[in-house]
């Protein structure tokens, strides 16, 4: 069977008020945890277009337009549980100060990977096999933009 | 500034051939990673509704709606993350053998829960409070029909 992602037309009303008020109960190691499920999913769905981006998976569309509706929800789940109070959280983190010394610039990374997905949601459906790759490879940029400037380098 | 999620219409091709093919390759270990990740921020998401239903949060029609949308995602991630495969993963989870032993109950149990994630969803743009508070009642209790026979129990 089936089953329709139901999110035609819903204007997310998610300014700075809203997460500030959800989230200022949690707690900052269950931030971290949230914030970190949120990456390990974002690279599920993102590993496979990689490869396939990268000619080491075969290419399929149906793959590509699933993959592409998880990131677009994947997309804005991360940053919340970047809150001031889970700076020092006291778990193991590879996130790196700077996410709070340079809020500005790391928001903007937020929002270019953000529209780096919905362009790739967009071209997803539309059959072109190159322009999918394009905005596969440029999603991966924003990926990797975010994480030199942000992440502990990873082993 | 407000995002559209843009997957309007959006037929997920998700079969079993399609599962079983995209995750043919990733480790045991990986996919009890990824599974908790999507039960992680399905808590995330859920948690804050659980709270609103039983009137210990203040009730936000919008955190309903934003929270149900990401819902929606959610529910399709975790299922491909129990493959036969990672039945003996040798990490810690809390995932019962009834998972494969009744695979047809656990499906069940599955189409269970996104049928009242959409429901949700559905209802979360409605502005009928009450009916709003009974869908989230109800996914609730389909989170809770799946963790009572196929999760051990939490302490």
């Amino acid at each position: 069977m089936k089953k329709r992602l139901m999110l035609a037309g819903f204007a997310l009303a998610l300014g700075a008020g809203y997460t500030l008020t959800a989230f200022s109960q949690v707690k900052p190691e269950i931030m971290v945890k949230q914030r970190q499920a949120a990456m390990t999913l974002q690279g599920k769905y993102m590993g496979p277009l990689g490869g396939m981006a990268a000619g080491k998976v075969p290419y399929n569309a149906d793959t590509v337009a699933f993959n592409a509706a998880m990131l677009d929800a994947l997309s804005r789940m991360p940053w919340d549980g970047f809150a001031e109070s889970s700076k020092d959280a006291g778990v193991k983190t590879a996130a790196l100060p700077a996410i709070w010394s340079e809020g500005a610039k790391f928001k903007e990374a937020q929002d270019n990977f953000q529209s780096a997905v919905q362009a790739l949601v967009k071209v997803s459906r539309s059959g072109d096999e190159a322009a999918i790759k394009a905005a596969i490879g440029a999603t991966g940029k924003a990926c990797g933009a975010c994480h030199q400037n942000f992440r502990e380098k990873q082993n």
